[in-house]
């Protein structure tokens, strides 16, 4: 196990009905004048809109809006929020909404207290050191952003998804959760958000750090509860015991619980930055596509670990005499997984085409960080064009 | 799952050396002078006191101190402390040690802060509002305290082993915990420690709360990473690896990670401090004794979860036919664990006799919460009596 500093000090407020306590919670946080972002519609339609204003209202805060965030978000609305914020007298975001609005959110955050360009701490030029405090009324169980360290954007100059440098400055104050309003949410994005939970669980999971028993079982008994929680969501989007367990489960995949003391990879991850980049896919199924490719290229390294993977969480019987067999059958369970709760495992299911690869390969190069990535297995030029190549089914 | 909040937002520095960090740490979290509070030989043997104090010397932070605390920390050396903080201006407690050190400390920081007597917080009379901070230099796994909202003290007035409210004010600011102290413990204490941290978990385990399968899975997976290094520290006291395991494990298992969103238990620690109140066993020894006798009590109330535990915890094969068969079998297995770690299992092992029985009732029935407690099951005075009666063997 490596030395590690873990420090997550957000407050999470859980449960039906949590939303309501939000004014409070700016309030106990030190904001006096919210800039409350958010996305449209389903927000207006869950009633996590009206619940968060009454309660803004209730505890005598006022407040300024910016909606309109989509996925993958974009720098646009970064620069307008940084804009609003200063010309508001803003102290205090309040994101409503998933993952996208967290990061707008944040980013906002950091930007507004910054002399120059909020994407200085995205290309490494500036690194955090203050920020707005940020809060969250989460509706969506996916991106896990509600008690992380990270923030992923979108420049529209370049089409380039990069991630902010990990900073626990930025960590929100507190997170509201009410799986209620999850309920709501169309099947293709509930897949989309437990395929993004379980690839941040798997990104942590497949390491070279040795001796990590406890965030293995951690991370195992993550990957379970969303595997047995998921077919019930699907089945029935309104059972709420089942949506509270994928929520919960989703801000601890994310939230540094099953990475500490361990190199994490986050090879997969970067992949898909490039293909939802290029074609707006939604992220869960980017990662639905490229994880199991990934998996597959990588399989020989470590062969006991994905024998691990396979009878741990999987349940595979484990086939002494073949590990490698185990190892196959474990990443075969996972795409048949995907497949049933929806999930796209082909390129062109989600618009791909196998003639961009060499395009997408090359647009990683631009980024600072550029080849090799990940940790597990080091990712070069080529071995990022194999995947994906894997990915196309070529 | 029921509503819950979760702040847990102790800073944790984890690993080989981490406590050269100490002083850094006190400063970072607005310490200026410092009562460090410790036990007596073994932080001075195993160097942890020599590192940090050096720590706040580099950091430029002087510090009073209060040592000889022992198990079962005693009111005496909270007044004590509270006096020393008045006198020196302290605004920084560093306990060094263990969840005594670390209990006294808590009991110090509110106790310093209150006008009254600060056994108040623990009868009742008075709620924590305030408290110095506190950090941690963790040098003993086992008591959790380190990222708890819980702080247990024993009134030499009355021998009252009695327990604060929990609130999460009273959570440790930072807690550095370096596994290599650990590796010179006596095996009864680490044994000890490994009992009680099971403990934790069980407490929170058994509930009557449905649709908890995330904690659930968290809970046995952090008792699977016990289980699993727990001999190995037995055979060699210096694995790094297997001490590293099981230090962490020991935080999860109390800072509410096994609790959130379920009713937690809690009878078994409250018949063991009537245990340790009159015997001054240690802690984890008189939980050895008590949880086995607890389970076997209360294991017709809920065949299933304990079938569970022995299924996924022990390893056990479900025996479909008779599942009781299957539940008797995981607290049998689980009995043998403790034995083979060297704790007792009778209550003669740890000097208890049997005629003690109705003077631990009748104390017990002293306390303000009194009769009855657990929430699994309901113990009154006559179930308590029949836990003691099957714990002493009759």
């Amino acid at each position: 196990m490596n030395n590690f500093t873990f420090y997550a000090p957000t407050m999470f407020e859980f449960g039906d009905g949590a939303e309501k306590k939000a004014g409070e919670l700016v309030r106990r946080f030190g904001g006096s004048k919210v800039l409350l972002v958010y996305g449209g519609g389903s927000v207006l339609r869950n009633g996590s809109y009206a619940a968060v204003t009454a309660s803004l209202s209730e505890a005598g805060i006022p407040f300024a809006e910016l909606s309109g965030i989509h996925a993958n978000p974009r720098s646009g609305k970064v620069y307008e929020g940084i804009d609003l914020c200063r010309k508001e007298g803003i102290d205090f975001l309040l994101a409503l909404g998933g993952g996208s609005v967290i990061d707008t959110a944040k980013a906002i955050g950091v930007g507004a207290l910054y002399d120059g360009d909020f994407w200085d701490f995205f290309t490494g030029a500036a690194a955090v050191e203050q920020t707005l405090p940020v809060g969250v009324v989460l509706t969506i169980s996916a991106a896990g952003s509600e008690g992380s360290d990270s923030c992923v954007i979108t420049n529209e100059n370049g089409n380039l998804k990069w991630g902010m440098k990990k900073s626990d400055l930025i960590r929100p104050k507190f997170a509201v959760l009410n799986p209620r309003f999850t309920c709501s949410l169309p099947s293709y994005q509930t897949a989309s958000g437990i395929t993004d939970m379980m690839a941040h669980i798997c990104e942590r999971y497949f390491t070279n750090t040795t001796d990590v028993e406890v965030t293995d079982r951690i991370a195992e008994g993550l990957l379970r509860t969303i595997i047995e929680a998921a077919p019930k969501v699907m089945e029935n989007p309104d059972d709420y015991a089942a949506r509270a367990n994928i929520m919960w489960s989703g801000m601890l995949a994310h939230n540094s619980s099953c990475g500490v003391g361990r190199e994490e990879d986050w090879a997969s991850h970067q992949i898909e930055h490039e293909l939802s980049a290029l074609y707006d896919c939604a992220h869960g199924a980017g990662l639905a596509v490229i994880m199991p490719a990934w998996m597959e290229y990588v399989m020989p390294h470590d062969v006991v670990r994905f024998a691990q993977f396979a009878v741990r969480v999987w349940g595979c019987e484990m086939d002494f005499a073949d590990p490698e067999n185990t190892a196959r059958e474990g990443i075969k369970r996972f795409c048949s997984f995907l497949h049933s709760i929806g999930m796209p495992i082909t390129f062109e299911e989600i618009g791909a085409h196998a003639e961009d690869i060499d395009r997408m390969v090359a647009h990683r190069a631009e980024k600072p960080s550029g080849f090799p990535f990940g940790n597990f297995v080091k990712i070069y030029e080529a071995d990022m064009a194999e995947i994906l190549r894997l990915a196309a089914g070529l």
